[in-house]
Order: C-alpha cells, then sequence, then structure tokens
C-alpha cells in the first residue's frame, strides 16, 4: 500500500495558537496547510503555505478557502457550518462534520444531545432570556450559559441566589444546576475514517478564579482508577454518538459522590491536551491531523507525569507583550516554554503555556506553582 | 530580569532539513526567521518569516541577507565567512563565529587545529594532488578527503591498497591513516557567550556501506562507561578550544585498542541528533538556538532509549518522491515521521528520518532494521 500525505492540502479554520501547534506537527508529514483567519496577524500567518485573511462565519469567505483544499478542519467551532456542508456535499472531507460543529456551536443542543443518548450531564432547563432565567429560583444554585458564541470563559455566569440575577443573560441560553464537583477532568479522544478510536488518559484541570480559564493541568488526574475509567468510557461514548471523525476534547466533573457528568465538548485540539507536545507518545495535534487526514492513530500513552500552566496577559496590562521570568524558567529541567506569536497582550489573553515533566507528583505540583509566579506576561512600559 | 527572544531575527544560512527543524523550535520562541538558501523550493521556504534564495557563497548575497537580521547562525558550513565577518565588525552576532566555519570549513586545517591542540585523532599527512598522494604509498591503506566542499558522504575515498590510487582526488585533501574502528560515535555539545556547555550522552552512528551516510543510530551508544566520559570530555575540549559559541556535533572513532579519535566535527545541528527531539529532554535544535541566542542552555539527559533512521531516496529512483510503507510504521508505539518537504527524491538524497523510542535495547535494534525495510522512498511511476 503506497500512502503519500504530502499531496494533500489541509485548510484549517483559525489561526491562532492550536492552528499554530497543528502546523508544528504538519511539517513532519510535508502537509500543505492552508489557514482562514480574520487576524491579519494571527499567529498562523508566516508559517502556513497560503493565508487568507477573512471571516469565519462568511459563506462566501469559508466555501471559496475550502474550495482550494483537499481536507478542512477547524480549531475554532464558530465558523459557517453551510459552507462547510456545501463543500462536503461537493467531495471535500470535513471534520469534525458540519453538522457536529453545529451541534456543539449550541450549548442548548450540546445537552439535549447528552440526554437523547443518556450521557451523564448536569440536570438543566433551557431559558429564552433574563426574565425566563429568574423564573427558575427554585433552581439555584445554578450556572447560566449563552446558548451560542460563549467562549474562553465568556459566556458562563454563576447564579448562586437571586441576588445573582442582574448578572443574567438577557439572551437564548441554558440554566444547569451548580455541580459541587470535586475534580474536573478532561479526556481527548480521536477516530478516523477507518473507525480507529483512541483515547489520551484523563487529566485534572484547575480553573483560573475569576478569568474562568484553565490555569493549571495534571496528568494523570489523580483519580481512583475507576473513575478514570469510566471518564475514558463516557468521552469514547460521546464521539461514537456523535459518529465524529477527529479529535474531541471532553470536559467532564467528578462529583464528591463520584459521579461523572459530561460539561462541555470541543471538537478539535484542546488546552487540556496541551502537555501531550512532550509528556505522551502522540501529541494531540499530531492525533488530529492522524484523524482527519485518515492515517493510523498514534499511541496515547504518558511518557511522564507532567504540568500544564497556561501563560495569561497579566490583569491591567494591555499592549506590547514583554515576558519576565523566562530565564530562570529555561534553566529547569524538563520545562517546555510554548509562545503563541501574539505581540499584543490583553488581560488573561492567551499568550502561551509552559509544560512541565517530572515523575515525582509533589515535586511537579510545587515546580508548576514555582513556574506560573516567576513567568509573568506584561506590557511593555 | 527581562528578556523577550521574540524581538529577535535570526538568519540562517541554509534552508534545508536542519533550518526546517530548527524553525520548528523557534515557532515556541516567537524568533522570527530569515533563511538564505540558493533553492527557491528550499525546504524551509515557507515556513519562515522571509525567505531570500541567493547563493551562500557570494560576499554580497550574505553580508546584504545578515544586515537585516540580529544574530546569524548556519546549518551548512560552505557560506561566504568574508561577509559573515563583516557582519560581526559592524556590530552582528554571528554564532558559530565566522574564522570558525573557515577553519572547519577546510578538512586540511581542521586536522592541524586537532594536533595543534593534543586532540586525539587519526595520523594524516597533507596531500596537494593525485601525484601527491601517489608518492605516499606506505602511507596505505588510507582515507583520502577533499580539503574543502566535501558534503553528505562526497570528498572521501578510502584507498586500501595502491590499486586504489586511480580513485584518489587530483586536488588539495589529506591522507588519514585507515582507523581500524570498532565503533564510530558522536558527541553534540553546545556552548553559549554566558560560558555554559552542555554536552549530550554519545551515540553510535552505523554507516551505509556506499553512500557513505550515516544510515542507523543508536542512543546511547553501547560503549564502556569510561570511554563515553572520554568522548565527552574531548567534544567539550574541542568547543573550549575553539572558544565556539553554538552548537558542535563531534563525530569519533573508538579504536579496537578503545582509543577515542575525532573524526570531523560540525558546528552546528548533525544528522546524529535528530533523534534528540523525541528522546532527550532537550532538542539539539532548541539547544542550537539557545546557544546563539544566550539563552540559559537546557538539560541533554536521554528520556528513552533511542534509535534514529535515515530516510534516503532509493538507488535508481528519481523524480516526485513517493513514500511506501508510512501507513505499517505509523501503527507502531514510539515511532516518529519526520519528511523533510523535498519534492524530488534521488539516490541516496536525504528525503527524511525516523525515531524509534523503546525501553528495551535489543527490541530498539529489531525495530530500526523493521522500520528501515518498510519504509522506502521512490519516484513516482
Amino acid at each position: 500500500m503506497q500512502t503519500n500525505y504530502q499531496k494533500q492540502t489541509l485548510g484549517v479554520l483559525g489561526g491562532g495558537q492550536l492552528g499554530r501547534m497543528l502546523i508544528q506537527s504538519a511539517i513532519n508529514y510535508n502537509i500543505d496547510i492552508h489557514i482562514l483567519d480574520p487576524d491579519a496577524n494571527a499567529p498562523c500567518k508566516t508559517i502556513c503555505q497560503k493565508f487568507t485573511q477573512g471571516k469565519l462565519t462568511d459563506f462566501d469567505t469559508v466555501y471559496n478557502f475550502g474550495k482550494e483544499c483537499d481536507v478542512i478542519t477547524i480549531e475554532i467551532e464558530s465558523v459557517n457550518t453551510e459552507a462547510l456542508e456545501k463543500l462536503q456535499e461537493e467531495g471535500k472531507k470535513v471534520f469534525p462534520q458540519p453538522h457536529i460543529i453545529r451541534l456543539i456551536q449550541d450549548k442548548r443542543t450540546q445537552k439535549q444531545f447528552y440526554q437523547e443518548h443518556d450521557i451523564p450531564t448536569a440536570e438543566f432547563v433551557l431559558v429564552e432570556d433574563k426574565e425566563d432565567v429568574v423564573s427558575f429560583k427554585d433552581f439555584l444554585p445554578a450556572v447560566n450559559k449563552l446558548g451560542k458564541d460563549g467562549y474562553d470563559g465568556r459566556g458562563v455566569q454563576i447564579l448562586r441566589d437571586e441576588s445573582d440575577f442582574d448578572k443574567a443573560f438577557d439572551s437564548q441560553g441554558l440554566l444547569e444546576k451548580l455541580v459541587d464537583f470535586e475534580t474536573e477532568i478532561a479526556v481527548i479522544v480521536s477516530r478516523n475514517e477507518r473507525g480507529e478510536l483512541f483515547a489520551y488518559p484523563p487529566v485534572a484541570c484547575a480553573f483560573h478564579p475569576t478569568a474562568n480559564l484553565v490555569e493549571f493541568l495534571f496528568a494523570p488526574a489523580n483519580i481512583p482508577v475507576a473513575i478514570s475509567e469510566r471518564a475514558v468510557a463516557i468521552a469514547q461514548n460521546v464521539i461514537e454518538k456523535l459518529d465524529m471523525v477527529g479529535l474531541l476534547a471532553v470536559e467532564m466533573f467528578v462529583t464528591k459522590t463520584g459521579e461523572v457528568l459530561v460539561n462541555e465538548i470541543a471538537p478539535r485540539p484542546h488546552n487540556s491536551g496541551h502537555h501531550t507536545i512532550e509528556a505522551n507518545f502522540t501529541s494531540q495535534f499530531e492525533q488530529h491531523l492522524r484523524s482527519v487526514l485518515n492515517m493510523p492513530l498514534g499511541d496515547t500513552t504518558l511518557r511522564m507525569p507532567a504540568a500544564m500552566v497556561n501563560l495569561l496577559g497579566e490583569d491591567g496590562h494591555e499592549g506590547d507583550a514583554i515576558i519576565e521570568g523566562l530565564d530562570e524558567v529555561l534553566t529547569q529541567k524538563g520545562v517546555y516554554v510554548h509562545l503563541y506569536g501574539k505581540k499584543i497582550t490583553k488581560p488573561f489573553r492567551k499568550m502561551g503555556h509552559v509544560t512541565i515533566l517530572e515523575e515525582n507528583i509533589e515535586e511537579l505540583k510545587i515546580k508548576a506553582l514555582r513556574i506560573k509566579n516567576l513567568i509573568k506576561i506584561k506590557a511593555e512600559a
């Protein structure tokens, strides 16, 4: 059997850090990458074979971009799925499949999907507007989520009691019972057209208290084997029920009573898999390529325990980014810095991440915390 | 202390596979890479921030290219060192330093340098032409090497007895006693302006019988600790005696009597270090960046035993490259394929490499051989 992946052109909707790390993997296979992104200075701009500046939500822009590619994939969900469906009808490979992207774009249909397929998830009600939210006071404490366009922590609001109702969104969304969780974990699964299905070991995520972004990640997650196995089974079940080809990140809650509930899913490389670049035998970016190009999937075993720290723009800093503490960090063994090529920093903007490898789990936690405190992304004076 | 490597522009003379893998590392630090290469389709062309097509040996071309960069380095030795010296005089950082590149360009001055600094190396005599070589019949068996422009196995000729004299080069070079070696090993060392000096563990290289190119590499080298330590000490001594900043690959012979002799050196990332991308805590490409940009050097410890197989174009095949056996290889755990983005294959052309990670050394050898036999780079029918 002869294969020659270098003859393929892969179109990616979105040219941010996920596309950037995808390109670092694609270089190993001579895969031509075309990028579409609205930002003229997108992180992928200078390292892809073709860059097109344009709106990801515009039908013609996405359609015309995709026509020049053999396979089309995404690094962000808010894209024009009608254009992707037309491309698919015309014989292009589009993974994840457009109807799955559309289902995931709306947290309402996402939740309904879990319900229909008996996938464990927190109890919820759909809401049309703020007035509607207020009518569900018996449902509190709850999380009010926007149906669409929530991203990087935006579009999520915790409503502990009625005094929080003024924070409620005045648009279509849902109200989800606030889960009293023990740990937040994530499992990344991938599937190719051959039907191969591989799962990464569960990781534990610690979120930033105010920004609602992953701040720390630990692999493996410190959870009982039985819960780990259930989490993997749930993630595998989700991608199979979706009949999806590609890479899927499944974020889950482990409750104090040991339940595993699906929180949200993302059909693309995900922040909870950045450590796999150095910590696992196959990185999530290479796995994403392998799945959408129908290559054999790679081994997902963890080579070494790892922590991941997101480098978020310091609060109160906006402007040309300057990195503090990089030297101190680079002197340490098993520490990997990934900067995302963003010239301008903003409060809590994802500017990069650091992965730390360390066999001793306690030492790993100490190192991760030390590094988080060492590196600061500020704006030049 | 504040550092911001992303403000640096690194110029690289040469845009082949070494530059390509260097760029994959540079992306993590937002370093702008400018590439100069004579080939309009060089492997680096579409993934660097600026690509200039031009002769590496032309003074004006190299000088004008370097003027736009903050730091200039190389991925091939045959470059115009006068232009690099002028850039250095004008305040540019040029690593490795131009006079060191010039010394290494000529195998004659390389050998004289070892002699002057008591660096163990095979006995040799300088020769001016073929006639001169023939006059040294008592020196046989020997290796006749061209002084300049030998590359990837070219410019080296073994003369076992007088019947081989017709194969001798009719130009300036040297005649080196044929070493009856047990193993060929390599040690990569690096040094930054701060004076930090790090060495990688020795690796063993197996060369292709006819092409005189590295065919297999094993890390760590299966040699006694005492010899391993001597090899590292010799490599460290070479880079210190050169007072070089950058990355230096030192190829050595281990003789049947346990001597360690320096064969050749290369002041840049080297084929004998490709496995470090997955097998060591810091890859040789990141280490090269760190050394020339005066960043702290990274830990060189081997994470896992590794083998590297070069993917050479099949003999008798020239044209559009097609890869056989890739699928079978990709199903295996701990196997990493690196293709170099070369559309056209030629006999023995370096088209890529595969790294194999495996704790069990015997299994590692079996896997490496299996993979070498599985993957073939041929020309499309």
